[in-house]
């Protein structure tokens, strides 16, 4: 039996259709909060601090708003069309902010395809209250050839607390 | 004397001019590489795994493509505009693969000023071989106070080898 959490596997172009669609979920844990300022730089203490955070318009932590984004990339090079995707283009709105332990659904659907095995994708992130936090669109290369692949697992990253 | 580089400030819209400029650089290391895919989730084996990447149209491995929107939006939050600094929307176009130990040179121009504090940012990011890796666009709402903080350091984070 093959363990489909640990198997990456794609959708290709001829497979994709318009109006497919495919969902991933994650939360925002300080953890993240705290990789993606190290791993983008932005070290802005709205993410980080969370005294300061409460004095600010937002009132507690929120999430880089790129996270929200890198959670998209990351639905489109695992899950649809899944690996052997090439990013094209991305545009996104941010629409809200992301509080510490919020649940993101990140809604993938295919709008068109295009020649030359482009597809364009709209991109919906909605928070775990059914409300929008960021939108957009994604143009990518699908795979033409199906892959399946063990998801490569990752070494052990520690925090100093 | 103020450290500059433990200070994050900021540029407000009243301050920002038409055609005004600034960079931030980085460069792709393997460490970048992990955290960004535990961070994003995006385990794809062309970002962690040296034999596998070797075989693919790559030929090693490669950066995230978001991990370079990432750093567009880190320039934003830290450089300019800087704290303060509410982000609209981004649209990105990735051009070139980011090759491990690949300097990125991210440049933020203002392009324009609307109403009500918003400026439209071309940012534009090229390699150490003035390779353009990727471009687009942002539109943020800039800061309308002066703000200057101490950067927050952050926990060490450890990677297992």
């Amino acid at each position: 039996m093959t363990d489909t959490l640990n198997v990456l596997e794609n959708i290709t172009y001829n497979e994709l259709k318009e109006g497919d669609s495919a969902t991933l979920s994650r939360t925002l844990t300080q953890d993240e909060l705290v990789l993606f300022a190290a791993v983008s730089g932005d070290v802005n203490p709205v993410h980080l601090d969370a005294a300061f955070a409460a004095e600010s318009m937002f009132k507690e932590r929120i999430g880089h708003g790129m996270w929200s984004g890198s959670l998209i990339s990351a639905a489109l090079a695992t899950v649809m069309p899944g690996p052997g995707t090439i990013y094209l283009e991305q545009n996104l709105a941010f629409k809200r902010p992301v509080k510490l332990d919020d649940t993101l659904n990140i809604t993938l659907t295919v709008l068109r395809k295009e020649p030359r095995n482009r597809v364009l994708i709209s991109c919906n992130v909605h928070n775990q209250r059914g409300e929008q936090v960021v939108v957009g669109e994604a143009k990518v290369i699908a795979p033409t050839e199906r892959v399946s692949l063990l998801k490569p697992s990752l070494p052990e990253i520690t925090i100093a607390s």
